[in-house]
């Protein structure tokens, strides 16, 4: 087997605005991400030779992005996989590119939330049996007290734990037009906002957001014919478990095998023994503030239960030593499922570009996207996008 | 570019007993039809590195698939592409095979019809405005009739022509055990069938069934360490329009660009400047009798407006000189819509293996798949496949 190492690199990427866009339909969200990311890597809608499209539930066949960009006999397929949808569109176009069957491809996530009464995943997700009944914020709930209770960790602090993570997410969001929410919040806020299954409250959780984002990806030897910056791709994984371990007595709660199993393909792949120093950045999965708490942990950020300590430390702030979410992460984009995985790596490929404003980190060489999705006693799905200048 | 051609092949396949599978559920046919192709090449779940999962709407995340597979932290991706959904999963398998990503893949389609109330697809894949208000049948009968007027055919003439090729279609039906209908009907029957939408009767629509197809796939220099006879993978090619031509005053409603630019590609690409002699059979999307018709002549089986001489020859029939729908085509399987595709790559498959059974070719040496999908004022999606020993 190859890996897909410094094979394929993106040369150009957009991103609409997030949140919530009454006024554009998802047409106009693909053609506002398709064409910023055409403009960016300096290419004609023409020059594209296939598409991916990640959505859950706001277009189904290929043909439906063909007609906003007008993609005349070109492939267009659509691709989905739950909450890490963006990150498979990206995913897949990559191979085919390192395939060498494409020179130039799109692979673009939107959904519309807002409108469509999508709030999560479409019915059809879950497992007639085991799924049912469970909302996303009461699993993460469950994953949060429980992560409370292995640790014996005071509720409250655990939850000021969460806050602060809620607190660091919302100021990235201030530095970045483009996020949902572009304002501060307060412990006090945080601490103080309704509950929505307990202990996450309004705060801990992304919001329902609509959004689109896009990336036009080459093989790495042609990647200097369009920019001076491209951005590489040294590792894409993924992986899916049956979630049958769920429901066994003895499953932690706390961690997500499908996230280590892949961090740790990843890291071998890379030669990353010590993520914290050699990582430069890391946009993950915080749907609900516990989970970036766990993905910390998930992802060799900080030792099992050493969580609180390294949020305390400002580890993960824009000052830190890992930056984390320096965009606002999903907690300022909200989730609008099928854009989230490349508005991940959108962050990473401006970071990395020394483009990202007033967000933008000191060094930025090596960047993370952590795309997590699934139901807590159905079944998981991680991806894992490591990217280099 | 480099083409696909020879670097990827098939060591084995799967197939269910299409028809009203009520006493199975999905995950009983995806383990059914993974598990006949996992026995066919030989190998044990475990071994499959990657996985994708076709369907439009019976499954949503691709974890979906791991659970009745118990594909423990595999990458599993779903795939969509309308009624050419099963051809894309087999597509991007392919292509991470291609790029060498993975050894061993498994790509599966897979459709709950009968149970679910799916009778076609999700109402999300139309547009808001072009696509609302026509039913597929509907489309296809227009078709019919457009055709007719083209070519000066006499109407009732232009049925019987139609008549044929479903009655030879049932035919081959009646050979293969896997086929949802395996009974004769006779040209009485089928021209004095109560009408769906005028020119076609009942015996001009596909049925709507449940099914499961898969394959495993693997690299060309791999695939004899599993098996003497694989196939191999010449071409696949798709193209998706974005529709807007078939809104114009001079759009034919007799033929489809889709169809005709992805023939050009796959005929380039293989060699082939004289379908009729070089390719051995074809299995076409006869979602409609009228659709196979066409098909003919996009694909340059017949000359345009000649479709009535060839049939009336019997070129298409199992002793003709190029075979279409072996296996009984749409018509006699359904179409649920995921599997449809893998299942048409199942017969080319049985066929070059010289594995048909009662209907086995005397010559089966390269063999196409045709998978059509769209609405007719909206956008087509057409994948071709070509397969040879």
């Amino acid at each position: 087997m190859l890996d897909i190492k410094d094979r394929v690199a993106i040369i150009g990427m957009g991103c609409t605005k997030f949140g919530e866009n009454w006024d554009k339909s998802v047409d106009d969200m693909i053609v506002e991400a398709a064409y910023e990311a055409f403009e960016d890597a300096g290419i004609e809608p023409g020059d594209i030779q296939a598409a991916w499209a990640g959505t859950t539930g706001s277009g189904s066949a290929g043909g439906s992005l063909a007609r906003p960009l007008k993609l005349q006999h070109v492939p267009v397929t659509r691709v989905e996989n739950g909450c890490a949808t963006g990150s498979e569109a990206f995913r897949n176009a990559a191979f085919a590119v390192a395939a060498g069957i494409y020179d130039i491809v799109l692979a673009i996530g939107f959904e519309k939330m807002k409108d469509s009464g999508l709030s999560g995943l479409p019915e059809v997700s879950g497992h007639p049996v085991f799924d049912q009944g469970m909302t996303t914020p009461g699993m993460f709930g469950l994953v949060a007290n429980r992560y409370f209770h292995r640790y014996g960790i005071d509720p409250v602090e655990g939850k000021r734990t969460l806050a602060k993570i809620s607190v660091k997410n919302h100021h990235n969001g201030t530095l970045n037009p483009k996020a949902h929410f572009q304002r501060e919040v307060t412990m006090e806020q945080v601490m103080n906002a309704p509950i929505i299954a307990s202990p996450l409250g309004l705060y801990d959780c992304c919001a329902v957001s609509d959004g689109a984002a896009a990336a036009i990806i080459t093989r790495s030897e042609l990647a200097r014919n369009f920019r001076d910056d491209p951005v590489y791709v040294k590792e894409l994984e993924v992986s899916s478990a049956p979630g049958e371990s769920h429901l066994l007595a003895g499953y932690e709660f706390g961690s997500f095998s499908e996230n280590t199993v892949t961090v740790k393909r990843v890291y071998q792949g890379a030669g990353i023994t010590d993520p914290l120093k050699q990582i430069d950045l890391a946009i993950v999965h915080d749907c609900f503030s516990i989970n970036e708490l766990i993905t910390y942990e998930d992802l060799g950020f900080c030792p099992r239960g050493k969580g609180k300590e390294y949020v305390d430390a400002g580890v993960f702030s824009l000052e830190g030593e890992l930056p984390v979410n320096t965009d606002g992460g999903l907690k300022c984009f909200g989730h609008p499922i099928g854009a989230t995985g490349l508005r991940m790596i959108y962050e990473v490929y401006k970071q990395l570009q020394g483009k990202a404003g007033p967000r933008q980190l000191k060094k930025a060489e090596l960047g993370l996207t952590h795309n997590l999705g699934g139901t807590l006693i159905g079944s998981w799905t991680c991806f894992i996008g490591l990217f280099s200048r």
